[in-house]
């Protein structure tokens, strides 16, 4: 008697294949080779989901396959990290790495279905453009029919602008970094998903959002049974997510309060902060130094002058960034929305307002107060399913080292 | 008396400002000026929604914004396309502009919502790959840390090898396409809407869900009230959608049987044909020539050999083009799924399999027959509301010329 495992997108069946008196074994072909099979379905409380099927015929859809070059019969791959990259198109099949994308796609589904009911218009924002404007060396170039073009590190400059049209936007999208990070929280390429809205009094109605979009985001992971599967536990959000700020965060966790940002072990012992006094996976920092955030950001309004600041500018943020289960997961914040505001903190920095011309003729022909924040759909994922790397999680992470398969 | 027209999300509301003995009329701010309102509201039939906005008390929240440079307040906008894309930020405000999008963005809505019920997963696959071998020369090359890398052109290969993964699955995102193509229906680069599923017959079964997908998408389009904003018909999707196979397709529109395509004037006079015999605006081309379909499409079988074709070939594939209202808006079919055959049909170009090698392991170990399609996002909404060029549908278009705004 043989045990044959057939996979589905349902799940797994179990085929019993006998060879009796007078009767001839059904061939059994190797592993993972496509096959049709008929037969009698019979209960069987042992078996997977209950049944098994008993006098099959088995028909190949294909030739015999290879052997796997993982073993993607046993209960957990136990392959290497390098080895299950390499081969991505067959690990996947493992139902315990398939979940982790499952989760993924439910996410997908909770953020989208927040925000369509919350009044919010889906945007598609070029990934090339024409100057590396936004954050200077850390872009790649792409030869452009001639001419130089980049890859966008993000919708930030468009999504904008289109609050101007719809007043409420998100996008799901690839976003691409050319920072020479090898870590385990950093990807090239990786799924950015933005929200803007316009009409916020400061990043406070920002935060409130992205609560609602982490609530709706969980609540479909649950739904999709993924995290079920895995065993893993999906967050509570709650309705309050606990707020420091960046000033009090760096005292909490012990470090000179002139650091401009946290770092990693900061962001942890933040994590565990939040989860021991207020028994949240989230906490949220607000007010990070103006000197650190990028020249849209709008100022903590009478937050003074920062001590190595630049004259005039002021120190705190109306920015925050919201970290789970202690790893940034978001960046967010009131922007800007007065053009000539946009003028002095382009001129501040030491840049030229016209190199932004396309973007700032949105401000000058009328902007509402406005804010947003982007979610790394990978650290999200990691984070939850308890990965330790997000290339865990990703089914074919682009990095330093890696642009195949 | 003046009246101010407001305009949000929700749409338009007419405020009256008027000065009477004893009172002094508020200041107006000029058009597109952020103002929040505060007044009366009080039924008019005539104004916008039925009601207008008395007594009110206007707080600018932005300085006076500048002229527009298109005229908003028009009921179309008259602007020339350059002018319009040059301006996207504030054009796209005018409300039949934005309409346009709406019924981008419902289309997405449909799409998705049709493939989640039919248990699909939706995919991230990767746009920057390692080797430009899906078509050539037309990729966009990336200086990826120092190495050459490509925009993808689709997601292609990987949607099929997440078929081994999840068997159904999809994907919206950019591709790429370095064409110097200057004609109104080409960008450099567009949203794809790629869907890859396992298990089927033929090519017939593939063109079965692109059917439900299509109708899944004007139901959204119709719900979302855009098109009935703009007054374009939303397409009724005929239960069967008729079929030409490509050998009869040149007989009817009178081209040559030997001709490897269909021209634009042939696809117009094939939507002619459909509307006017089925009713249908939309008809399916099959069995377009091996010859002219990547190596990765499945041959119809029996064809025979094409008489300009490769020793063995068959002459006509399990492929199609779908035309909406006489444009090519969709092409897919069934794929290759035994490995030996890969390797036959890229060895029949004259190309080395190694160089598809990860690729190719999907189908060393093991992959169902399958098939799928993708659809051209800014073709349908073009079509769709009556777009003569896919430019005036796409907020900022990409082309041989154009890299911003």
């Amino acid at each position: 008697m043989t045990f044959l495992v057939l996979r589905d997108r349902t799940g797994l069946a179990q085929v019993v294949v006998r060879s009796g008196p007078g009767s001839v074994a059904p061939q059994v072909p190797p592993e993972e080779t496509t096959v049709e099979v008929t037969g009698t379905v019979t209960a069987n409380p042992q078996a997977p989901a209950g049944v098994e099927v008993t006098a099959p015929v088995i028909t190949p859809l294909t030739d015999a396959a290879e052997t796997p070059p993982v073993e993607l019969w046993r209960p957990a791959l136990t392959a290497g990290l390098p080895t299950l990259l390499d081969h991505a198109a067959v690990a996947w099949r493992h139902p315990a790495q398939k979940a982790r994308w499952e989760v993924a796609a439910a996410s997908l589904r909770g953020f989208r279905a927040t925000l369509d009911a919350a009044g919010f218009t889906e945007i598609c924002t070029p990934k090339l453009v024409g100057t590396a404007t936004e954050s200077g060396a850390n872009v790649f170039p792409v030869d452009y029919f001639g001419r130089p073009a980049y890859l966008a590190q993000s919708p930030q400059f468009y999504k904008q602008q289109m609050v101007g049209v719809f007043e409420r936007v998100y996008e799901v999208g690839p976003v691409f970094r050319a920072e020479p990070h090898d870590t385990v929280r950093h990807l090239a390429e990786y799924r950015s998903l933005d929200v803007e809205l316009g009409f916020v009094r400061d990043h406070r109605d920002v935060l409130a959002v992205l609560r609602d979009v982490l609530a709706g985001m969980a609540d479909a992971v649950r739904d999709s049974g993924a995290a079920e599967r895995l065993g893993v536990e999906v967050p509570e959000v709650p309705a309050q997510i606990p707020v420091l700020h960046f000033a009090d965060a760096l005292a909490l966790v012990g470090a000179p309060s002139d650091e401009p940002d946290l770092a990693p072990e900061h962001e942890r012992a933040l994590g565990e902060w939040a989860l021991a006094e207020h028994g949240s996976d989230f906490v949220a920092v607000e007010g990070y130094p103006m000197a650190k955030r990028p020249f849209y950001t709008h100022p903590e309004p009478g937050s003074g002058t920062a001590p190595d600041g630049a004259p005039g500018g002021e120190r705190w943020s109306n920015s925050f960034d919201l970290l789970f289960r202690g790893l940034e997961l978001v960046t967010g914040g009131k922007r800007l929305h007065r053009y000539a505001d946009y003028v002095a903190a382009i001129e501040a920095r030491g840049e030229d307002p016209a190199s932004y011309a396309s973007y700032l003729a949105a401000f000058r022909h009328g902007m509402p107060p406005h804010g947003g924040f982007a979610i790394g759909l990978e650290r999200w994922v990691a984070r939850l399913v308890g990965a330790a790397n997000v290339r865990e999680v990703t089914p074919f992470p682009r990095d330093l080292h890696r642009l195949t398969p």
